[in-house]
């Protein structure tokens, strides 16, 4: 069977969600599209040969659309996440899940109210090589008990719309997923520390530390430094008990030359994480195929969400504050 | 469209690529198996609702297929070949693309006939994203013209069946056709060092070294090591006149413990290449598709031959070997 | 000339000089000895021909002795150094420079009332040659302004007498010298962090972050990890404007076997600094024979008093607290 | 008791012994020095307060000379070593021990005639901290029996009146001494081959590689390449049955910059030596001082000299040839 699928929203992200689902991966095919510019949605579709939907609701609706995949501006998300799951169907939505706390917990309760998930947040982390080799490692009890982790979030550059809250919500906010998964435990309080700021940010507060406080008392910092130039540096170290764990540098090539022995940092977010987009997709296409299990959840949306704004309240009053997560419905449990 | 791939030979190398046909792989199926075991032919063709042909040839003649995967027994390889070409059919080929030189040269000879390349024969390195990144360091000028190589190439251990011959004709003949490749050069001599055995390998002769001396004087030299029970690894450094270029150390963990700071070794080849059995597979089938330019060529499979034997010759004489091609066909010149 | 030096406290480290001045170093001698264990001092004394003194006034005033070496118990640091400054003769000075804030301003008075520097503080960091290496890339301004720095200082385990202040007192301290050096600014400012605990610690607060804010802004984490089995590893990362320059990981052997692929870690302290210890003391000697310049002054020991007496206030307090220095006096200004 | 050194020849080499003697090393003088060239030796000897001898062998029949240090032109290092063994005095020998095997010879006779050892020969490897911990791990047996070595000895260029067999006598030469030493075996037979040229070397064969085969079987390669640019670059691999270990990669710094992760290369053999030729000169000085066991023999300066005139008829004749040394006298068999 081959799972297919409707696009909501084409743009960037969306565009190449399709390559990847026409050119990339096995079992499904983009049969709908739907966007903001009409002319571009054609565009797309013909490439593919999918029909045109004037609305992303008339992509859910269409009956020969098996699962959802939304990459529409992040506001029209809530809308989006909400029909398909009026509509029963899986719906694989890009972050954020949705722009508010609110929000979030709109789409909690209607997908509870289905009763069984629905919903995947585009992640894409957990489906890296080097994090699920991580947790391997940390999982193993090889380090003993996590402790702390050291987090570095490196950017060459961003674009010039990019605020300093920024790094946090659309920066940092990959770490904050990702510890919650690496340790499978909520984050409870957090701090933001604002050092001596980079030339090259002008008016940006670049770097900034986030610190996250874990249930368990593991502490994470997270350093993001947005305008480093140098590359798009991911890196993390666990530290346990009885040793540490860290991403390893995976560079295919190593060079002497010029006095000195080298290997390259990626460019960007693309060339570090193109394989992890397309095992999130695969896996999220063979779990609608298999009625397997889904990735990170609504409820991994909403406790991002949640603590984001936590962050930000933590980077505006200069103090530590406490991250108040709702009850966490049983539907999430598992 | 849909590549409807015809399967001759699903032993586990065959069965491998049916897998990845049909779960990892974008544009292709499995529409027809056959092998030489006929129920193990029904039970993979089931798996993935293909028909079952009596004979090899039968899948190729199938008019429903619209190219061919050859992986049976080395033995038959010529002559699924050479009815491949006949029937004027891609085919994707396993190394070797025959057991002989001379058998390597009527394939030749029956695909110049026919004027346009249809086989490919799985040289899967080329595709690996390592061995690409060497090779754009060295085209692009970074360390000067290429003088020598050193390669290891590391196995924990060989099956029984496994003879000191093995170490060139399966084993060294990746390193015979990836320096090929890498600096498009023919091999034009070989030697075979033999140092002291390890305890190991019985009465094999492990480790040998393999030199490489190549058209226009670079000097490769090859360690096989089999049974050193460390893991796989597969290294290769090229020394240039200004630099060197290497493989890198793609480890997804670093962990601290013990006393040390380690990373890991793949376990064994499907670790290691597991990537690039897939690209190599999705662009033979992209090829196929777009009409697009096939990876390994019939004469590359053949000069691995040659090369093989002279250095099987230089192994069993002691001394350097030359290595005589016949004259390159203009259709493999491009 | 050979300097000639008299010790005063052979315990452990002082009888490391000792054996550090007669066999690896060049151009000095040890003439004189003293400590409280009078058994002890003849004994060590004995072994280099020196003579015993009763009190270490009595070294200090030994007109055969050049300089003096002070090893003894912490807390008779002051006394011992404001002796050798009335006696005008240099005097290296094993951390701490005194016990309390108000000693070391005292030992600040009096040198400085002599016009000249005579006072060396033993923090060795500052000669070992990573650390160094380490300074000239930043300052080389190959990374542009530094804005951040990360270090881990971590301990395989700590012997029973280890209180949690210690980590302050004990292992940050040097981490607060260090980044003094390294950056030429005062810290103002220091917090600490206390995570989930080990188990190996105890009732330990182990491990700790302390942070350390410098005058331009520059923000400094210092993980401190005492328990963590493993080995001895020192390290840090600069983070500039433009990338970042960190201590390399120097193991001399890197091994391949089961499976992996590693480098050793120091097994302590004294693996990882000897050099630093023989050059730090030969620096000082040779400063001495020639009139050169001293290390480490004696604000430079007061000031880490202050910022470790202020960490240890953030860390009973949980709050951050800010580092009040004295004037500096014109002395220490160059 | 401080061991009063005589030193012939103070070229650049031999100034820097005394600058090594004086200012370095712990529990030698030079008292005595000569020198083709008097005015240089007036000038060196001057500055470390010792007396000047119009010749040699009045440097060695000086009373107040402990021990002699030969540092003078290769072709005059025969008869001052055997006037040392004359006079009974140690006698620390740069290389070559002589020019000729015969030469060697009879140095040999006469200190086999003496009846003990007093000539050291200066190769310095055997001294530096990544081999001796090479040498550890391959003593261990955590790797097994070894087998194969690959080495790498790259300079950066050479000077003017660098020919071809250079890289044997004064380059490969190195990695003679220590393979011998590191295995504990003889080199029993050597082929050279000659790769395609570096443009960098003009009329030179540069690079070459140098294959050395040991009693027990063990083959090792050498690359030796000089005029790579990048840097000194000495590397080493020892594969054994097990596993393999290697001489690390030892920057003190790792930068991160300009799309790159980069750890510097050694400018020449100073930078990455220069800690050996301390320590080479040290143990040298602590033996004569304690009557210790002297390093590298007059029997593996002689070894040196038949391998290297082996490996130069290899490159002339272009064959394996084999190594022919005289019996071994038991002086140097403990």
């Amino acid at each position: 069977m081959t799972v297919r699928i409707g696009v909501i929203g084409v743009g960037m992200i969306g565009q190449d969600h399709v390559r990847r689902i026409t050119t990339v991966l096995s079992g499904a095919d983009v049969v709908a599209v739907s966007d903001v510019d009409v002319e571009r949605a054609k565009e797309v579709a013909g490439r593919v040969s999918a029909r045109v939907h004037a609305a992303g609701q008339d992509v859910i609706l269409d009956d020969a659309v098996d699962a959802v995949l939304v990459a529409s501006w992040g506001g029209t998300h809530e809308e989006y996440v909400l029909a398909a799951l009026a509509a029963d169907k899986p719906v694989f939505c890009e972050k954020p899940l949705a722009t508010t706390q609110e929000a979030c917990l709109r789409i909690l309760d209607a997908e509870v109210a289905a009763g069984h998930r629905l919903v995947q947040v585009g992640y894409m982390r957990r489906y890296d090589a080097a994090y699920r080799a991580l947790k391997e490692v940390v999982g193993s009890g090889a380090i003993g008990a996590p402790l702390l982790m050291h987090c570095t979030h490196r950017n060459p550059s961003v674009p010039g719309y990019y605020e300093s809250d920024s790094a946090i919500t659309d920066t940092a906010v990959h770490e904050i997923d990702m510890v919650r998964w690496l340790f499978d435990e909520e984050i409870v309080a957090t701090s933001v520390l604002q050092p001596r700021r980079s030339r090259h940010g002008g008016t940006l507060q670049d770097p900034i530390v986030v610190l996250l406080e874990l249930s368990s008392g593991i502490l994470v910092d997270v350093e993001v430094s947005v305008n480093i130039r140098y590359g798009y540096d991911i890196r993390g170290e666990v530290v346990g008990e009885d040793g540490t764990a860290a991403l390893g540098e995976a560079s295919p090539v190593t060079v002497r030359r010029g006095g000195g022995v080298s290997t390259r940092v990626p460019a960007d977010w693309r060339e570090r994480f193109i394989r992890a987009y397309d095992v999130e997709l695969q896996e999220w296409v063979d779990a609608v195929r298999t009625g397997g299990q889904f990735g990170p959840s609504a409820w991994d949306g909403y406790a991002a969400a949640v603590v984001s704004d936590a962050a930000l309240e933590a980077r505006h009053t200069g103090t530590r504050t406490l991250v108040e997560l709702a009850t966490k419905p049983a539907l999430y449990s598992i």
